[in-house]
């Protein structure tokens, strides 16, 4: 198995990123191999920093280019062919690594994804999935979380049945719930897209729906599944992640709260594209891009994306 | 001042309202006078149960009808004008109160604003405004967190100059921070509706406004006024009050969570409207019902909405 990761992106790049990488490695089986790709002669000299003995084999593929993180993510992917995250995409599309991985532009990850693996065939919008711990224990997975602000109801209903699929492959449950995240418990509440997509949700064959929940039922373990829009997904996302450096701040240590760290699992993956692709917080740390490798190794063996093109196509 | 407080809404009433009403009363100065609204017998009852000796006085006023949770809010309020809300915002309407409270059905309240004291003259839609704790002290005033799912850029913008007011006059500040909710700090991020919102906001002479903030940023002192539509904002409030009984749950005891425990303000006032109009949340407490009032006189002392109707005239 080959994961690709972006040397060059994210806030801490490159240092941050080979450090989590050698971290990984240091970890990993024999029969995985990290790509870094980017600036050769920089990594290089990284790598040659940290007393790097794993088992893992560690590679490097040279990109001469870097996407900055404020740059126009189609307009720099089109420029700079040779940047990290081009080169990377180049590797999935040829299927010379299994997934692909950056802390660097998402929007570049976002369109860069759809340009080369490109969607899957009857996805209407892919999507970021977050991971939301929940507080008896394991995820929730939460699409959309920033990708596509303005939802149509057809498209939340077709994130509960991406999610539903992701969830079962990945965290093994057989009918995963899904919940649609609204302002009232009654089908009839919230905006006219939440009540147009609760429809379809519960028409839905594909999926095991179990209404609506509300912002109080984020980590509650009442669904493994959470429907909504991009704005609202990523808002919510955000505040769920700020427990963790808000609770650190006043000197308070617990293992649930630790979870909304969001170095805890590291990265999210864009789903409904044709491959695995996680993207990774711009400020990510060692620990966080050691994570990010974690899920992405798990994500290539449970095979979600090709699950979801059987069951979507 | 006088006080009106509905006796029959909310999960435990009307025992866990004339409690709170008694306790608030305990520490009341002889000038305020609470009103019980709801069912003379079962009031007077209770309240002859608690050894009720404050300065402050506590008046009943009867009606016969109770406005249930589940009830439809036009319906149950045209077919029910001696329910305990429809007594209270005649009061209110009368002048004969300076504020009504309700921790019962919450559209009930909204559309009996609507229909008895009016929306203010030039206001677009009346909002729920919320008290969000901010880690350096104090509140910020989210807007809309409920009454409006779907809005328009026009309205958002509102809700930052309706908000900039309240926080003015309730707060003491002078130029409040006003700030839009969104999934990015450029300009250009967000939803449809946001995007529009933020130029509207930035033109705004009214206002200071500082930009977009994001769901990170919730409690983070950044804001005196955070502007979200009543879809995102009710699903973030309801997040960021779960942080108390999670924190709770964990064995956690800290000061600032406590902050975030719906108990700590006990209420959301409806802006927008002529006159002082708190709801409260269905599972009040007696402490939050205590606190509920405290925030009507706090309310009723700023004298906030002649002051929305004066800038917005």
């Amino acid at each position: 198995m080959r994961i690709a990761v972006d040397a060059m992106g994210g806030d801490f790049a490159p240092e941050a990123i080979v450090e989590g990488v050698v971290m990984a490695a240091a970890e990993l089986p024999e029969d995985v191999t990290v790509v870094l790709i980017g600036r050769q002669s920089v990594i290089g000299e990284l790598l040659n920093k940290h007393n790097s003995e794993s088992a893992a084999t560690i590679e490097v593929v040279h990109a001469e280019d870097v996407i900055d993180m404020g740059e126009h993510p189609t307009k720099a992917l089109s420029q700079k062919p040779n940047s990290s995250i081009g080169v990377g995409f180049k590797l999935l599309k040829d299927k010379q690594v299994d997934a692909f991985c950056s802390a660097g532009n998402t929007g570049a990850m976002h369109v860069g994804a759809l340009f080369s693996i490109k969607a899957i065939e009857g996805v209407l919008r892919p999507c970021i999935a977050g991971f939301v711990p929940q507080i008896n224990g394991g995820h929730a997975i939460m699409l959309d979380i920033g990708a596509n602000a303005d939802c149509k109801p057809e498209m939340l209903a077709q994130f509960g049945e991406i999610g539903s699929i992701y969830a079962q492959y990945m965290f093994g449950i057989a009918a995963p719930r899904v919940a649609l995240m609204n302002i009232g418990a009654e089908e009839q509440k919230g905006s006219l897209v939440a009540q147009a997509a609760h429809q379809l949700l519960k028409d839905s064959r594909r999926i095991n729906f179990i209404g609506n929940i509300e912002g109080g039922d984020f980590f509650a373990s009442i669904a493994d599944v959470i429907v909504t829009d991009g704005f609202t997904g990523n808002a919510m996302f955000k505040l769920g992640e700020s427990f963790y450096p808000l609770a650190k701040q006043r000197g308070i240590d617990d293992e649930f709260i630790a979870k909304t760290n969001y170095e805890s699992v590291g990265g999210s993956p864009i789903l409904g594209v044709n491959g695995n692709v996680i993207i990774a917080h711009g400020i990510s740390s060692p620990l966080a891009i050691k994570n990010m490798i974690n899920l992405a190794i798990q994500q290539v063996k449970a095979d979600a994306y090709t699950k979801i093109a059987q069951v979507l196509a």
